[in-house]
């Protein structure tokens, strides 16, 4: 028999390993390889010989009991919060169809070279798939990386897309302030060789009509450069191979104070105390078009070339937010880092200041001052490099964009829904059809049939018999505004007895008027 | 140091499982448990021991060029395909939400554990995680376990969703055919206590519309019963334990000859030939209601009380499908199985019965006869007891679904836009802003913010001076049916030059009027 001749076959090349594992002391780490004489090849053949094995002996199915739980860090949606999330989507849709863009979609994991060397430190949150033999995968973890690996394979040196799907990351959950593993990103990007900031400033203005039009509370958007950082650690004295790791904890100033960064970096980083206290004079400015312009003035910062690109930009950007009108939420915020390694250029990143829900009755003050960040939902900059990482000639497509991400806007909308104890209707049924009397299931089941086929969204209840009363709860639980009423009087008249559920209104509707009227009673819903 | 020591255990650890294996010549296959004296858990930890062996000797991280391709099986979905494919979802969408349902949304990946002993055979399918510490994961492989689990888990006991996600299965992929490693689902499922064969007649219905309204040529559902299966097996003289495997074999009729599954049948799984023979007679039978009636009054089949209830169940179908006037497509087939574990009662298949491009010109002919499956693109049926498997006290919930594949729909739909040479529109802008001469990006910033912020769908070239030419191409590739000219005179003169992009013609409009001239003449699109 085939199986036993496999279970032979496994245990023999199994001993054969074992015996060449056992024939050589574990030499030093790195020469591993050589000193064991094993390969990555035989181990994987020995896996999957054991993976056979352990099929045969009947796999993982020992124990019975379930627990009833979705992964760590992840959640269900139920039809009401996807009702929230669906006008959410469209109203993040509209807007980066509004400025022209063309959707992709890419798998939902790659290949795990793909996403190798792209996001630095974060890189360990990245989630693998299990070596089934085949191919090394990783779930994606960004939609960024994936598009640039798309332009690369198919040579696109200019699109602007968006892109809206789940992304994984391994990171602590934190569900309540709509921190998951697996969360929705919407990315809008611009790749081409264009003139300077004016695709920057478009995905900023993309950022404001979405946060404004999704009437979350006050927002800012932060907004600085990689190149002024760098620069801004040049002249501060940070030696280059720390430049990174110095960054990465400026970028922890909106969770931490200065006072622990500076420790951070003197003391755990070896930064001088010279350069951490020059660096902290430079990331407590804030400003507009009048700080780049100052800074472009300050005697330090223009020793460094790429520190005066950076600030000529910001105030080329600044001119063309001011035509979009929108820098009444922008700010040029020197203390603005991001995590990943592929920005080259501008990063922004916008926060919403006040919780949306209480910031409805304050709206006439000027809460600038008194803003309190509840957290970022939306980030991007510009990462010319990230395409020529993939193509086979180093071809580099400059690229910017931004990624709205939107689970803490999904637990603010849902707050608010509550609050407001707005119902959320989770189907769009206009009629169901209900009998008044018994045995009329094929009568329902007939008219249901003309009303779909005429396009109507139209119920009946799955029973034989089901009482009226039972009928007309179902439409006041989801919202259906009409009931057509079948009743053998009604059959021999030719009509339908039209019910509003909201007035209790009753009208007979004669059969031939009923698709018309159903229309024209429910044309705004 | 560490590693050394858990090399050794590791060597040791195997050294040991090969002894227990070698010690034992391999027994009879159903006792391969005990007689070795192997569980799983030992194997389990013989594979992550090799699994560490092998991190350590650098992975599979050895060669350094990058692949630039998606991991085998998957795709990505260019603008154009994405255009097409939003026109499938809405059909479907449309289809779903007509009939009344909600909408739910469930991880891309679940527990193990909540995936296991769900789909028999085809488990091996299953993508696993890499075990990085926490719980053991798996990509969903279908919609349906994952909907069971989240109704177990929030005690629904009566629903109507849809859910249309992508789906992951280790499958040899055959892309040009349109199968897939990761796939889309669009599922609609009825789950609660309700009269026999309603909630089952309007997912047929479904497929009908749906299967309609995409317009891809000829199709037929067929529609079998697990129980009637069962019965067949039983009457046949099937052994018990050999359900499952024959009704596998079954399930291959539509790719295999009988002749060859006769042989699967006989000479790989033991069944007796008179069995097989008895078998070959019912499976060969394809009617309607008429068929249900006539198979209630057959001798053998009577003796199954199961084949029985559902043989009353498929003429009771039928009455409602003749209802719902979709009986000219659905076909009581007795060789339909389905692989799928969890079904309890009504299984059905929709297949389209020639090539949905080729297929419009024979409209006109009968082609039932003569008619060559080329794929299933749907499927589903009853499954009782899978969310009782669930609930920690059993408590089960009927369901009845059904599954739009929807890659081949995609594949048929490519071939259809190309075939007819349609332009597929990728954005949906109304209007470029365009200039004629140079030093008017201001200008043109300044108008294209009125139209975004009036929700004109509106773009700009990204540079300060683009020629007049290429922004009238740019027009042309992407379909943009208006352009607004902007030049000296214009500005002086407070108009702006409208032009169409199809017919040339340019008129001077107002900028007072601009927004709603430009609403006005796009209004159909």
């Amino acid at each position: 028999m085939e199986d036993k001749a496999q279970i032979q076959e496994a245990i023999q090349l199994q001993g054969e390993v074992v015996r060449k594992l056992k024939s050589e002391k574990a030499g030093k780490e790195q020469c591993l390889r050589s000193v064991l004489g094993v390969t990555v090849a035989q181990i994987d053949e020995e896996i999957s010989k054991l993976l056979e094995l352990k099929a045969q002996l009947g796999g993982d199915d020992v124990k019975q009991q379930s627990v009833l739980k979705t992964a760590k860090g992840t959640r269900d949606y139920n039809p009401k919060q996807m009702a929230i999330r669906g006008r959410v989507f469209d109203t993040i849709t509209r807007c980066f169809k509004r400025h022209g863009a063309e959707t992709i979609d890419t798998p939902v994991f790659e290949l795990k070279e793909t996403l190798m060397g792209k996001y630095g430190e974060d890189s360990k949150l990245i989630y693998d798939l299990k070596d089934q033999g085949g191919e090394l995968l990783s779930l994606r973890y960004d939609l960024t990386v994936p598009f640039a690996r798309y332009l690369a394979m198919n040579k696109i040196t200019n699109i602007k897309r968006y892109h809206i799907a789940k992304v994984y990351r391994r990171d602590n959950p934190a569900m309540t302030r709509g921190r998951y593993r697996e969360f929705y990103q919407c990315d809008f990007d611009i790749a081409g060789q264009y003139d300077a900031m004016i695709p920057d400033a478009e995905c900023l203005k993309i950022v404001y009509e979405i946060l404004r039009e999704l009437d979350l509370g006050d927002f800012r958007i932060k907004v600085n450069d990689r190149r002024i950082l760098d620069g801004m650690f040049a002249v501060c004295g940070v030696p280059d191979e720390k430049f990174r790791t110095i960054c990465s904890s400026v970028d922890k100033l909106d969770k931490m104070s200065w006072e622990d960064i500076r420790k951070e970096m003197v003391n755990e980083k070896g930064l001088s105390e010279e350069a951490a206290d020059q660096i902290g004079e430079y990331v407590s400015m804030k400003g507009g078009k009048d700080l780049a312009e100052r800074l472009l003035q300050d005697q330090r910062m223009c020793q460094s070339e790429q520190a005066c690109a950076g600030l000529t930009d910001i105030k080329l950007l600044f001119s063309y937010l001011q035509l979009f009108q929108v820098t009444d939420k922008v700010v040029f915020d020197l203390s603005l880092a991001r995590g990943l390694d592929y920005y080259t250029g501008v990063i922004y990143e916008a926060v919403l200041t006040r919780a949306g829900v209480a910031s409805v009755s304050n709206e006439g003050q000027n809460g600038a001052e008194e803003s309190v960040s509840v957290g970022s939902v939306a980030g991007g900059g510009r990462y010319d490099g990230l395409v020529g990482m993939f193509d086979p000639k180093g071809r580099k497509v400059p690229c910017v964009g931004v990624s709205i991400g939107i689970e803490r806007v999904f637990s603010i909308m849902e707050q608010k829904a509550e609050v407001s104890a707005e119902k959320v209707r989770t189907t769009e049924v206009q009629v169901l059809i209900a009998s008044a009397q018994k045995n009329l299931l094929e009568e329902r089941l007939r008219l249901v049939t003309e009303l779909w086929d005429a396009g109507i969204k139209a119920e009946v209840m799955y029973k034989k018999n089901p009482k009226l009363l039972s009928q007309l709860q179902h439409c006041e639980e989801l919202g259906v505004p009409l009931v057509a009423i079948l009743g053998e009087q009604e059959l021999k008249d030719g009509v339908v007895k039209l019910r509003v559920v909201d007035t209790r209104e009753e009208v007979d509707i004669s059969r031939v008027d009923l698709i018309a009227e159903i229309r024209r009673r429910t044309s705004q819903a």
